[in-house]
């Protein structure tokens, strides 16, 4: 808290992820499950530049929200959400929910965002299961048929045929 | 959305709210009810640049977040909360739940932003029915025996006066 501008709870959230990319390399890791630097950068819906995407990796290790294996030689590094990072799916929702309904948005995404929101808690709960199964190797607490993460792709793609 | 980085929901409000200072300058208007640019500069608990929070309360503005009266001259300037403002009541909600899990904070705001927490998305609704009566004139659709922001106040001041 010391080396935090102020102790509200507001205020510290937004040291860590307030810049204009912090939560976009997150959210490209937690909905889209991009693990490498290289897929991070050339997949990018919003062509984030390379020193750009090193710095933000660089800083989401160091306050904890990222953790990255060491491969060795010649093999890529994967790039893990930490707990901390997979309890921002709430966060996620609220902003995607609060974009879809100020701001134009692109169809698909929209679509995804709307579900998430209407999915509430119990969606955001399920999909954070996944997440921690993916990235922290905890399995599944209860099976499932469909998992959130293909239901939110499958919801994109439904829309993106519809208007392609 | 031409102007977007991309037209996914998340980016679009980052896009917005993505920097260190613009969600706080909101949060000063939306809880403690700050209006005027020198209450804004004078209990900043982050120390805000004047410069810093000219150009926010500027950009805020154009984005749609704020309006300002224009009271004449010798007059303070006040600043009101759009709707669009006013629905980020939920994004502070959840920014602020966790912060308080992941990173140290101050006590008494602490308490705050657990209060609201628990109050869940039906405590979140009667806020933002207090803001609109105080930024927009739109009147409390429901009588209230306490507000929200009474609730508030309170919980931070009783925590404030346990560590006094």
């Amino acid at each position: 808290m010391d080396e935090s501008r102020s102790g509200c709870p507001i205020n510290v959230s937004v040291e860590v992820l307030g810049d204009r990319w912090s939560l976009i390399v997150l959210r490209d890791i937690m909905f889209t499950n991009r693990r490498h630097f290289r897929t991070l950068l050339r997949e990018s819906e919003e062509s984030i530049a390379s020193n750009i995407l090193a710095n933000r990796l660089r800083d989401l290790l160091a306050a904890g929200l990222l953790t990255r294996d060491d491969p060795g030689r010649g093999h890529r590094v994967t790039y893990s959400l930490t707990e901390d990072a997979i309890e921002l799916v709430p966060v996620m929702a609220e902003l995607a929910w609060w974009g879809v309904r100020h701001r134009p948005t692109f169809a698909p995404m929209r679509a995804k965002a709307i579900l998430l929101h209407d999915g509430g808690p119990q969606m955001w709960q399920a999909f954070m299961e996944e997440l921690r199964e993916q990235h922290l190797g905890i399995p599944l607490p209860t099976p499932r048929t469909i998992r959130v993460s293909e239901q939110l792709d499958a919801a994109g793609a439904a829309v993106l045929a519809a208007i392609s």
